[in-house]
């Protein structure tokens, strides 16, 4: 069965973060739901309107064996600031399912919710200082049990293809990584 | 005053081409329109829906800096046969002003067109065999003259760096490069 993510999107998101997670990850063959926790059109950091498949109501009580979080501003706070995303990405992590979240996402969201306590992870330069681990934050990908991280849009093809890579396969990460002129776990 | 650009979109586009420049350009401060050769809301080749700001019709007549072309496909086709952007390319080009192509475009769009005739230029593997010059095409980001052209989602980050770099200096793109987590032109 395909595996299911939902990748959530909102005003002010970055918008190559978000489109580069939800294109790789359906290369890959994973059933994407883009959840907007806006109005079912976004206007991304630089301008770019994205239309979403469902707002992030419509999703609550389902699950998914990814929740994805682009980062950008504003769009990172409007994520924290979602209730209903709140409730999903919090039992996403105490379930063990898997959780990632780029740029700003993972000291805006993860960091204020309580969802990096005991992680190593990484974030943008610029929210980096918020995080107890500096070391880690160096890294380009961090993987901590169920929490993947990463740093900004220049990462955002090698963050997506890590999470290909966990719920796929290294062999399906290489597979999806070829035909996009990407090198990856060579 | 700003540079402007044309970026076309249309349904089969690959979005983390099109939004890549999109989002790179503005960075940079480039007034960039998105332009659809399709209707105003156009899937892309993942699925992804995304609104352009006008339909390329309504662009005839107007004067850019620079067309950028992402590339996909059906996307790609999709460009090569709208009669609108296929004159304001064929303009660009004899003008001397920039023109750009990625993926499936350099030669599913410019070669189609008669656009890359004496030029050097590179293009997604899967359609290389058509170029003249097959040295040019294992290029990441090929510069000709006015025309510049490159090969896959992979590459597109290096791609929109080398546009803003061509349209407002090497500096301006190493500025826009750096808080994308970006290594460029160092």
């Amino acid at each position: 069965m395909a595996k299911t993510a939902l990748v959530a999107i909102a005003d002010g998101i970055e918008e190559i973060e978000a489109v580069t997670v939800i294109d790789v990850l359906r290369r890959a063959g994973v059933d994407v739901t883009v959840a907007s926790a806006d109005g079912l059109q976004v206007a991304a950091s630089r301008g770019v309107r994205i239309v979403a498949d469902r707002v992030i109501g419509q999703c609550a009580g389902m699950q998914y064996d990814l929740i994805a979080l682009p980062g950008g501003m504003p769009g990172a706070e409007h994520l924290r600031d979602s209730t209903e995303l709140t409730a999903m990405i919090k039992g996403q992590a105490a379930s063990g399912r898997l959780y990632g979240a780029i740029c700003a996402s993972p000291a805006v969201v993860l960091l204020h919710h309580g969802l990096l306590a005991g992680k190593t992870a990484t974030c943008h330069p610029a929210f980096a200082d918020r995080l107890e681990n500096a070391e880690g934050a160096k890294a380009v990908v961090v993987v901590d049990g169920n929490c993947v991280t990463s740093r900004g849009p220049g990462t955002a093809m090698e963050f997506a293809l890590k999470l290909v890579e966990l719920l796929c396969g290294l062999e399906k990460a290489k597979q999806v990584a070829g035909p996009m002129i990407v090198g990856f776990g060579t």
